[in-house]
């Protein structure tokens, strides 16, 4: 007897099997019904479509990240302590993916995808892990200056995405070097926070701040649709 | 009567259409020939196979940044000037290849694959984008600290290849938001030049060095094949 929260997990898993095998533009909501073993009616009633199919995984991945999270984050410790703890939990959650990455990546960077984690369709998942970096940076200590903690959440989100991008091309046997990237970029954090301090930086955080809202424009939706 | 070296070019234009209308798979060397309105043999003689074909065009690509920005190079001028025209000099070069560049993400960004630009295949091609970050960080005056100048060319290479990436999925019409982003970006390196100058940066350039060195590890071949 499969219950109806297993039907959704069963139908998704299906889905990223079909995902690797023939990539996302190959692949039919009737097809991830067909290799879930339920009728098609039946994958619709669970998701709308593909992008929804998409999203709920994303908010998956971010939600068990945060749980993953949440005894760092509450703890205290250091910007670099707190940084190395929320990466390799992410890790962690995303390994199982791996094999899909690469087949879902071409998908992800169109700009006109839903799946782009830069969307308007994907900004429920990018804010709960913007989320965990603004708690990250908020409970740090000894806290960094005001104009720093400004920009640090957006920053480290950024550094987020291109260490998902670095690990989706890293064919090290379970992903490795991308855990050794982690481990040897955290104590740049202590470094950043200790220049922070200096008024001669301060011209350069904010333009840091100025370089992040172009980066992230996307999310903010001030771009024309 | 078409020369051979235009026949060369009819076929890489050929396989440009056919990458963005069939993706890499889904294309052959004998498809690139009809395409071009030539024998399959004929496009044998000029290309070994697919990826010989892409790493023409990384290295033409490459070839035509360089010349572009070979004036500026040789003309002194402070860091943050060079690297703005280097980098938009290369959006120059590359605006023609837009539509290409999203059929093609998924292909380039795979660990095993010889169009992944941090691949062995791709080191020529490489070797050529770095020798302009390189020339560009050694004519700039004022002359950035020696620890800075040591890691400042594959700092900016890295960049470099991120920026590439925000213009594979930036929408905006003729990829202007690229353009400010490059304009808003490059003010940056004149701060680091600044707060390189202080002994309490010492710490926080050298592990740069080191996290540069763990990012672009497979283009120095230190990986077991």
């Amino acid at each position: 007897m499969v219950r109806a929260t297993d039907t959704r997990q069963v139908i998704l898993d299906a889905a990223l099997r079909l995902f690797e095998e023939r990539g996302y533009a190959g692949t039919t909501m009737r097809a991830f019904a067909a290799e879930a073993g339920v009728a098609t009616g039946n994958a619709y009633y669970w998701f709308a479509d593909k992008d929804d199919l998409v999203q709920e995984l994303y908010r998956r991945i971010q939600s068990e990240h945060r749980d993953r999270c949440a005894p760092v984050l509450g703890a205290g410790g250091t910007l670099q302590d707190r940084l190395l703890a929320v990466e390799h939990a992410y890790l962690d959650v995303i390994g199982r993916y791996h094999d899909f990455g690469v087949a879902f990546l071409s998908t992800a960077v169109g700009s006109d995808s839903p799946a782009n984690p830069l969307s308007a369709a994907s900004s429920e998942a990018r804010e709960m892990s913007l989320a965990i970096y603004r708690e990250l940076v908020a409970g740090a200590r000894p806290l960094p200056t005001p104009r720093l903690r400004a920009v640090l959440p957006d920053l480290l989100w950024l550094c987020h995405l291109g260490l998902t991008l670095f690990w989706v091309s890293d064919a090290s046997p379970d992903q490795h070097r991308t855990r050794r990237l982690v481990d040897t970029a955290a104590p740049l954090v202590t470094g950043l926070v200790r220049l922070g301090r200096l008024p001669l930086a301060a011209g350069f955080v904010d333009q840091l701040g100025r370089v992040l809202a172009v980066a992230l424009e996307q999310s903010t939706g001030t771009v024309a649709p």
